[in-house]
């Protein structure tokens, strides 16, 4: 399974609107003999792929696949069909399928004879590659993390304005990196005017990365007025959608439609904070910084909250070093 | 030196301008005879007590101490002359000391015929019990640790001023157990006057608990104007001292005077703000608890700094849970 997650973790970001299944084929003794992950949409799913890469050392095997096999025939052909012909004898799933159209993968397969086994490190999956896409079959909203960079003292720029760099060269490369697994990075108009910023990802010191950058994230522009004509963000780096709406629901209803599961919020404050009061902020990712600014913007404008009992509860999922920087992450607590 | 290094721990908060000392007696077969610590000012320092507790085993053993043992005559006898007048053969410590008035314990012992060895845990001893004293002893100065809880956008209060409480219960039990092991807690008359604080250690529920909480820190007050007759400051229960200044090199220099080794700054955001300017932050302590409230006042106020490559630069030394929330230790970066 570790192997299958792998794979699956490989292709986040490429294979929205549908989820980054890895899958690994063991023949009759064990071995591994095939690994697939899905391919973008209209190509196949992750079992087919590892069926193909097995060939006939699948039959009499073990399908292990982080998701359960779809039964339904959407784009491609159901993938329970495939490991049945296949003569797959048992399938083990990390995390069952939650939408209803896709959803019966396991009866088809042990109508059919095959041995069906599931919850082997769900909360692996759950929490790591189809974190996002379950969130999305669950609640039909893209799922979104709002990441931000900022000083202890929570400030994002300095009084001047000035915020190059905030964090470190390590938690800036491992931005890029995120930006890369994401379908659709989200900023106001606002940030846009004040640091032309070009919303792509590159390498960490700033310049594209040509070899290394091979995909780029929608670039989603959210503002009433127009934008200045010459911005980065309307390069051709990368498609740009610009939204004429600051409404969270509309925002993410907008990209729901296109397809977009998993989204990263950048900004700027304003913007942050109609998420945040709309309970439309899934994940928090805080890049701290071990500096001091006393002065100059923070991270978080009005989220409607006037006193402390108010405050959007949150629960800290993880918290790691990034170079010299902390970097935490957290969850809604629901609770 | 583990249990030398607890024993130091234990009496941290009651030695200043002494060092909250630890000390072992092992016999000659290396069996744990005797612990000591050092006692309040005027009375034993830790080897005498530990030499005191061994008795007569001492002999022909081993003294494992925090710090290198004195050979200066001050309120009390050189520890060198009683290590020797008890037959110690070897004696280990972790730190040297950096009092030239106190130094030369190495060789006054060597000189004697005892075994001396030295550095053992250092860093522990050096960052742990002896750090606040190290660095008044190098410095001259107290040791300043500003402590803040916030919120992971970095407020310490909502819109409306409240703030109870934005960290957990198991962050203000940790709290109140650094206010009973430091000498002095600092405040700005301005949190004074808003919060009419006690500054004192008291239980997590915010009650005072007379059996465990058995020694206050002494509160001070910085701020030009009165202090409001019955704030609670200005009770009973620990000594408070009205600084009419608002300078850090004063403050430190006035407290520095009455012995004050070991300062915890509490606010609020201006005075941390001129305290982080003047340099005179040593660790910042933050209590970053996961919650966003979008509005209200933040930690620290103006600190000279207003483009982002003026930034008061801090390394990360510990991050740990409490809790709920992310406690982040940082000290200077003085590179």
């Amino acid at each position: 399974m570790r192997a299958a997650i792998a794979g699956s973790d490989a292709v986040r970001g490429t294979t929205s609107p549908n989820p980054p299944v890895g899958c690994v084929i063991l023949d009759a003794e064990g071995n591994q003999v095939g690994l697939g992950a899905t391919q973008p949409p209209g190509g196949s799913h992750a079992e087919v792929m590892a069926l193909v890469d097995a060939g006939t050392k699948a039959r009499g095997g073990t399908a292990v696949v982080t998701l359960e096999p779809c039964a339904h025939h959407g784009r491609t052909p159901p993938c329970t069909r495939a490991l049945i012909a296949a003569g797959v004898k048992k399938v083990v799933f990390a995390v069952a399928d939650p939408n209803p159209a896709a959803a019966g993968g396991r009866t088809v397969l042990t109508d059919a004879g095959v041995t069906v086994e599931s919850g082997l490190l769900a909360d692996e999956v759950e929490l790591g590659p189809l974190r996002a896409w379950l969130h999305y079959a669950r609640t039909g909203r893209p799922h979104v993390t709002w990441k931000y960079a900022a000083t202890l003292d929570g400030r994002v720029a300095a009084a001047d304005g000035t915020s190059r760099w905030i964090s470190s060269e390590e938690s800036r490369a491992q931005v890029h990196d995120l930006r890369r697994r994401i379908d659709a990075i989200v900023a106001g108009r606002g940030t846009i005017l004040a640091d032309d910023s070009a919303l792509t990802a590159r390498s960490a010191d700033g310049t594209a990365d040509g070899t290394s950058v091979d995909r780029q994230p929608l670039r989603v522009v959210v503002g009433t007025g127009d934008l200045p004509e010459g911005a980065r963000v309307l390069d051709d780096a990368a498609e740009t959608l610009h939204l004429r709406t600051r409404e969270p629901s509309e925002v993410l209803a907008a990209l729901g439609e296109r397809g977009v599961v998993d989204v990263l919020l950048e900004g700027g404050p304003t913007l942050a904070g109609a998420f945040v009061q709309a309970g439309a902020v899934d994940r928090v990712l805080a890049y701290v910084a071990p500096t001091l600014l006393g002065d100059g913007p923070v991270a978080l404008g009005a989220s409607g909250v006037s006193t402390i009992t108010g405050a959007h509860r949150f629960r800290v999922e993880g918290v790691t070093m990034c170079g010299p920087d902390v970097r935490i992450s957290a969850v809604p607590d629901r609770n």
